[in-house]
């Protein structure tokens, strides 16, 4: 006779991962809003890039990880060339439902599974998509002090919904 | 007769947030450690505190969350006095041992309750672990941009060892 093992304990479920990070997404979103269009491509500070490149960066990691975490397959073609503010929004809205229809389809088992993300990556599916998603907030953080620079107030940190 | 549900699948495991946490508090760690310690109460862009005081504000959320967690008591004595780097260091390292012992204590169960954390925010403790992490992914990154322009390397984001 063995003695049942307790079940694990639930840290956090598949679709409330979902919700916090288009939560985040939702803020990110904002954050893109409240540059200039003019700004988006050009304001840098400390050499480093300006915030529209790093939304492009954001673009081409979120909905192309949750798509490869359910087919295998690790493409896209947003490309990194520089584009208007709406275009940007664009894009950024077809990845939120993209993300939503197919967060369901990865498979419960796959989240602790190790897979090699974007033919480089290799992780269980869980760091990979939480590597994904705090380099949103790192990025996003870098677009706030952009913001600050510009003398633009940006949304609040906090605010999700 | 029912049907046994199926187990829930475990998008990532108490001891693995854990891990997750104190690897982005080494990076952490290493962004007040590159601040030269005459900047780190003094530069500011855009209006925004200097980055000791998020440091200090980080010091006030982080042991202090995961004991609530364990304890339901919310108190920290930190304070937010500007202080040399070397002492916010090792207050610093007292946290990441603080929090290392304190983790196992979190009841399994608890990752899911709601409960009110330092007296006035309500959520699943999950969530609110979560946003004490992502605050200090996003404060980090803005040490970033006040390390670039005052011509520092950061450390890479993606080095957690």
């Amino acid at each position: 006779m063995t003695t049942p093992s307790a079940p694990p304990a639930v840290v956090i479920t598949p679709e409330a991962l979902l919700a916090h990070w288009q939560g985040h997404r939702r803020l990110t979103r904002r954050v893109i809003e409240a540059f200039p269009d003019d700004q988006l491509f050009t304001f840098t500070l400390g050499g480093m890039r300006p915030f529209g490149a790093m939304a492009l960066e954001l673009l081409v990691m979120a909905a192309p990880m949750v798509r490869g975490a359910v087919t295998g397959e690790w493409t896209d073609d947003t490309g990194s060339e520089p584009r208007p503010r709406d275009e940007i929004l664009r894009l950024w809205d077809a990845a939120t439902r993209e993300m939503d229809a197919l967060w369901p389809r990865i498979p419960p088992e796959r989240f602790q599974e190790t897979i090699t993300a974007f033919g480089q990556y290799t992780g269980a599916t869980t760091e990979l998509l939480l590597y994904v998603i705090d380099n949103e907030i790192h990025h996003r953080a870098q677009g706030y002090v952009y913001l600050r620079a510009l003398g633009i107030e940006p949304p609040p940190f906090w605010e999700r919904e």
